[in-house]
């Protein structure tokens, strides 16, 4: 279901590149740009004054621009690295700016919803490769990316057919400049997978650290202190973008909730053995899932 | 609520001391007590001849012992660091055999059944503090265990009232001496705290692991390969010893089963706002939960 890209080919140069949003994925990847000199010239877009005054601070890009539009005139590389949300009217702004032959990419963790907001705004002759970079951290901002993110992780394009395979490759050779896995699959795939590898575990990391939040005050604060017995892990990924995740869930409703059903299902599995006092049920449901990490490790995971 | 403990006096040493189970807790202690040099004499008793292999293979113990009886005959220690449902019967067996004035301790994570199981089982004279270090890896076994993991963790001491003073300080200073903050709270108190801290993540970890685990084969190994997005921190708390946490679901029914209910009704509120499309109850949810990430860094348990 999936296709390994193999572009062993030297990694493209770009005349102009537009990053818009300027947050830890989008800097992390102007970063890694300049690190590689694939950009003739480096354009930073962000509808924020602040963050563009850190691009700046920092020499994330040769030029930095408030209305992404002129941003992009021009431009044979637009990557769009907003909260998903925006993407939608982004499109709708930049769509008529955009030079034939361009290639638009993103880095959203959703991508039938990405492409249903994108592409009816798109003028013929832009190529566009959806792309989902499966990296970050629980940090945000300018400030807190970096080149070495990507590396080792996986990026997962979604080309609806007909694509151009030289706009594809090309993204694929940025990537892999930073160290990443490339594969190819359906945006539809892409989602179902990512619900249940990242976006229910994140679900349910939030909904962990607000139930720790709800204790009566005396008990919150010892919660905090003893949070190495397993809770602290979560707290990690709670810690994540509120607008990022907002949009995460409100683009990939159904397969979310899906997963989610199925989740509960097994919780209640787990919960009745835990009130029938069946200790065989839930020494074999343990046993069962310390051989999935085993296959995590073995896949470099880890 | 609870009592910080500060025995900076030097720590005790004990004659004759026996470790009963050398898992990974149990061994990590035996490799603690030797680096001090706080036992003249180390016994380790396991019922398992091949943990006992492996103890003197990796030179844990002075001795090794199949049966506890004799292990604990004239110790002044004695730690229990079996998983807690062979704590009634290994009471009920070493009990009579304990010396008058000898101290007994355990490391298990529930507090209040430990104290059910063993003290009926004990002769006056001997003194009882039940202990928690909160401290531990994904990995099981003698050969999994060191020193350092006790460094900057928490212990909890659930002596129960009237145990002698100086039984408790005397167990205290040895875990101070591996780098633990040493607090007391009412055993009730600590099965709470533990199981929103530790007991409802394992259990939601779980879960989520064995959900994956039921997709359809082609799904299941893209879950692994794109692990990274979030899943992969739970597969590492999922693969905890299977009996240990059986145990814990057993043994702190109550707790866990109303923390879980807590939880349960978070993730419905989330579920709905989902399903209806409610962005800006999904981002306050997810930006209160940031916050409490923060006072986990400031708490140094990160």
């Amino acid at each position: 279901m999936t296709t390994a890209l193999e572009t062993q080919t030297p990694p493209p140069r770009f005349r102009r590149v537009a990053i818009i949003g300027l947050g830890l994925i989008g800097s992390s990847l102007a970063r890694l740009l300049r690190q590689h000199g694939f950009a003739d010239r480096l354009v930073a877009c962000d509808a924020d004054p602040a963050v563009l005054a850190a691009v700046r601070d920092l020499e994330l890009a040769d030029e930095t621009e408030g209305d992404a539009v002129a941003g992009v005139r021009d431009a044979d590389l637009v990557v769009i690295a907003t909260p998903v949300s925006a993407y939608a009217a982004i499109a709708r702004a930049i769509g008529p700016a955009l030079a034939p032959g361009a290639i638009l990419t993103d880095v959203g963790s959703v991508k039938e919803a990405v492409i249903r907001d994108v592409m009816p705004s798109l003028p013929a002759g832009v190529h566009f490769v959806p792309g989902h970079p499966v990296a970050g951290t629980e940090h945000s901002g300018p400030r807190a990316g970096f080149a070495e993110m990507f590396r080792d992780r996986w990026c997962i394009l979604t080309p609806p057919a007909g694509t151009d395979p030289e706009a594809v490759r090309r993204v694929a050779a940025m990537w892999e400049a930073g160290g990443m896995r490339v594969v190819e699959m359906s945006a539809e795939h892409h989602d179902k997978v990512l619900a249940m590898t990242s976006h229910l575990p994140h679900l349910i990391a939030y909904t962990i650290v607000s139930t720790a939040t709800d204790l009566e005050e005396s008990l919150q604060s010892e919660v905090i202190k003893f949070s190495a017995g397993g809770f602290r892990d979560f707290t990690r990924i709670a810690a994540s973008d509120p607008v990022m995740w907002r949009d995460v869930f409100l683009n990939n409703r159904e397969a979310v909730l899906d997963t989610l059903q199925r989740f509960t299902e097994d919780l209640n599995v787990l919960q009745r053995a835990i009130r029938r006092g069946e200790g065989d049920t839930l020494q074999a449901f343990f046993t069962r899932t310390r051989a999935i990490r085993r296959s995590v490790i073995a896949a470099k995971q880890a």
